[in-house]
């Protein structure tokens, strides 16, 4: 139905008859002769209907309205000099409309195309009015471009794209499964899948050597501005690897989908341990955009004239005491901010927030008094603050004093602008360890109970000391993705599992067909999956999901265009042997 | 972990070292010096462990049995003169073990690789040990090959890949719905979509102008060979486009898809309208790989002195008359096989099956002489029967003779052996009818209500005679897709739901947010669905789908590996405000 594309037409067609359709993004009468900017997927070009070019063209013109669809054949011509427009690709010329089809008409729209201040709801009911936005089709044929450029990088080496199901049986990632009743087995659920974990080992068992998968998984759980209960996953698996092999392959597929974007990442992306990560930035997913490490100063308060502070330094397994040094704080934060400071340490459980300002005339601050001279110094000597510089100090319990230095230290590269929005810096974390305390203080997986132990940290009296070689990647403070060498011998599974306290019966009925996988040759594998949707999200820099999902669902688990979830017949539940049973609404 | 996969190491490294990695796929022992044929997904290659060359790892190599992981450093080197093995890759090489490491042991398999005999339950529960079989891999190579060929045409021709939610609102494709409870809007449920249709349709409203993606779909029907609950569909939508567009646009996708299996596909595909292939094939998909084309002949039966056949004969509207020449067929057909093929036929409907058969003392058969001499006369003409020919009759109602005819042609051609399983014919079945009878006499739609009908055929008196823009790609007589040109404007689709008889409150409930956005300027557009489930079925001349799933469902809808579905635990179900009434078994 056309020639070319809107955005395609240029001076080098000047004199040329061309055929167009699109949508009419603003239209104008000036002086009798009405100029239409006609838009597509490629973006505007200008019509001009002129009464002494085409009288019929013209009438057609004089009818329409914003968002018609249009078919257009015209003439292309050069624009009158100064009447040039340089924002648009098509500026220099316009179509002298010969011809004007009314193709569809439009109603009058309930938001502006590309005004993003009205209501999200209305926004996403109306999802293909939301979408005609420019910006938001870019965001699209970004994803569809890195997309296949991780495709194109997996296909080229060697690796199989497997489709896995998406009916099937729960699987133990620990969030909850979305749920689909058989009809042929009375009272049985399929679970929609969490991850496609189970299926890719399998895959390795059978000897498939190298899998990718761009996967839909599930997790019904509330939703948030980074969280959808459908998301999107890279999914990777390799046989006959190590830990360095798959971050190999992995930072090859990194490198093509950051060059769709326009970012060159260079490698091999840096490793750090998460014990490192935790003691320097708080966090298993440090912003590394900037630095501010918080440094350990716990053996200059063992000292301290301070009962609270060297009573809390005495104790260097289960207590932290952190120092940040802010490089121009002192200058920025007034007596207020570093109130508002305190207050926001105090929500993640901080007691107060003790700080040292560094004046002309000296350190200043109530906690200078509590130290000794000598631990002062050797404090100076490592942190080597200069006139402007504020040092914060965190102290008491490990997990606390992390947590909220580490938040600190995010609140306040945000308040002073350290940030450069441009930069995407990559770490690998490295070193997990294999289990956590629960509430009851057993031992609970860190990732999965199929990661592989490092069998040199295994140690049955103390689980927290145990490492697993398991991976994350992430980026400017976001996990994007993370993987593991999984266990591949019965004999450490059934470790892991008596560690965890799942004996036999319970381990067969979860996983027992993995468990069966495993007498029967299964190569050492390891995996990857790297978190699609969040990816496109900081590709974009926007900070809500729902931007970078063609048809996304709302904190309320809904989606407004179609508005599932809806009713359904009584017969159809029959037929499921399912009956409803509501809760009663507050008002009965 | 390697140097080389195992199908990798050839003449040119005789002399180096290799480390290889893979399954035993068979080993014996030959005066002392063990044999192992090693397996990875490129291949099997032979090593040697002998104890002249390394104690060791003949040691070793004593322990191993079949389908255990080894792990495997040697020297390549030639095979001994006539040892060399023609059917191997690497059949002129072996490799000299140095040593072996066993990576992991393995049970005794319930079945041996490759043996397609056993039960197929069994090799589905053991899936990972039924993929080993390098023609399982082969499959799968080949699925992964041919996406990635699609999405290559798709990408380098301007189309976006956008993935659409599985979590949705039922779609009105007639088949049941899985449904999944929703835990945060009590007693309400998502479906899994039987097609993104609606909403590829969306993203045309919405100016993404071309569409694809390769999408999982699910239908809650009773499984069969060819058909699994989840489904694989390479979805397209294409704005601004008649019907040759997107048949072009497809021909040119199944060109390259089919290049990757080693088939050439020459375009055009030919055409044919479905009321050709009903009259001549009496199927609206038929198999084009023999002739055998079916004849109108009610014109020689109207003045038939039988009566039957005469009043069958007058009415040209809804009777058909149909002669079924076969040539050689009746050398072919005893008496006996001429019983069984009229038994045939009369499970389909028919009252008997007439024929003529063509002797060198010229045409045998009772029909003969209930003809008029011109009438037979003209027969001969359209036919031109030779010696050893049969003719088949079918006549009364249309639709009973079209398809027992249809069926009786396909038979035959199997019986005769007139099919080539090598070659591939394509066809395009074009001007479909828009609506058909329902058992009232009512109109439904043959596609779905959005599908473009050619407004020039429309009779509100005769809907029966309307058509619609409709088209199928049939293949070897399956029909490998289906698609339109959609109703974008409100006027056409008021029409065509009043046709239908659903009415404005039942249309808005079911299909709503589709016709609101018809509102808003929606552009001409169509588009097209392939079953690539069945498409690799075909490539790879298999019967049974389950041979290109990776993990399939059974007959019963349960996946043998996983056990999937099963029970879940009570307190999920609370939260979901559901409760199960199972049916009470046949004993209770």
């Amino acid at each position: 139905m056309r020639t070319h594309y809107c955005a395609e037409v240029n001076e080098n067609l000047v004199g040329q008859k061309v055929e167009l359709v699109g949508w009419v993004n603003s239209h104008r009468d000036h002086g009798g002769v009405i100029f239409i900017d006609l838009r597509d997927k490629s973006g505007i070009v200008q019509i001009v209907a002129d009464p002494a070019d085409s009288t019929k063209a013209h009438k057609v013109a004089e009818e329409i309205k914003d968002e018609y669809v249009l078919k257009v054949k015209g003439l292309v011509r050069l624009r009158g000099e100064g009447l040039e427009n340089p924002k648009l690709k098509t500026g220099k010329i316009e179509v002298v409309a010969e011809e004007i089809i009314i193709e569809n008409k439009s109603e009058v729209l309930p938001f502006q195309i590309g005004d993003k201040s009205v209501n999200e709801e209305l926004r996403l009911k109306y999802r293909y009015l939301d979408l005609r936005d420019p910006n938001s089709l870019n965001t699209f044929i970004l994803r569809s471009k890195v997309t296949k450029a991780i495709r194109d990088y997996f296909e080229s080496n060697g690796f199989l794209d497997v489709e896995t199901p998406i009916l099937t049986k729960s699987t133990p990632e620990g969030a909850r499964d979305y749920l689909v009743p058989s009809r042929i087995h009375p009272g049985e659920f399929y679970a929609l899948p969490q991850s496609p974990q189970l299926f890719k080992q399998i895959l390795m068992v059978a000897g498939f050597d190298r899998y990718y998968q761009i996967a839909k998984c599930f997790r019904d759980e509330d939703l948030r501005a980074d969280r959808q209960p459908e998301f999107t996953q890279v999914d990777v698996e390799m046989s006959f690897v190590e830990e360095d092999d798959v971050i190999a392959a992995i930072e090859g597929m990194i490198k093509e989908a950051f060059k769709v974007a326009g970012v060159e990442v260079s490698l091999p992306i840096p490793r750090m341990t998460y014990a490192e990560a935790m003691e320097k930035y708080g966090s298993d997913k440090p912003d590394l955009r900037f630095d501010l490490p918080m440094v350990d100063v716990i053996d200059e308060f063992v000292d301290s004239n301070n009962e609270i502070f060297s009573t809390i330094a005495k104790d260097k397994k289960n207590n932290r005491f952190k120092a940040l040094k802010v490089p121009g704080g002192d200058k920025f934060y007034s007596r207020k901010m570093l109130k508002e400071l305190e207050n926001f340490v105090r929500k993640f459980g901080a007691k107060g927030l003790a700080y040292i300002q560094v004046k002309e005339e000296g350190l200043k601050g109530p906690i200078v008094k509590f130290m000794s001279e000598e631990s002062l110094n050797k404090m100076i000597d490592k942190l080597k603050p200069e006139v402007g510089d504020i040092i914060f100090f965190g102290a008491g319990d490990k997990k606390t004093v992390l947590d909220y230095m580490g938040r600190l230290r995010v609140k306040i590269a945000n308040d002073m602008g350290l940030i450069d929005e441009n930069e995407y810096k990559f770490t690998w974390i490295v070193d997990f360890p294999m289990f956590e305390k629960d509430d009851n203080g057993n031992p609970t997986p860190l990732h999965h109970p199929f990661t592989m132990p490092d069998m040199d940290t295994w140690d049955e009296e103390d689980f927290e000391s145990i490492q697993s070689i398991a991976y994350d990647l992430v980026l400017n403070g976001y996990e994007i993705g993370g993987g593991s060498i999984r266990i591949h011998k019965e004999e450490i599974q059934e470790k892991v599992f008596k560690m965890l306290g799942i004996d036999e019966m319970e381990a067969k009925e979860k996983f027992g067909f993995l468990l069966d996988a495993l007498k029967f040759g299964a190569p050492p594998h390891g995996g990857f999956a790297l978190g699609l949707d969040r990816v496109i999200m900081l590709m974009t820099k926007t900070d809500n999901i729902r931007d970078v999902i063609a048809f996304p669902k709302t904190q309320k688990a809904q989606c407004l265009l179609t508005g599932a979830p809806g009713e359904v017949d009584k017969s159809q539940l029959k037929e499921l042997h399912i009956r409803v049973k509501k809760p009663k609404a507050d008002n009965e």
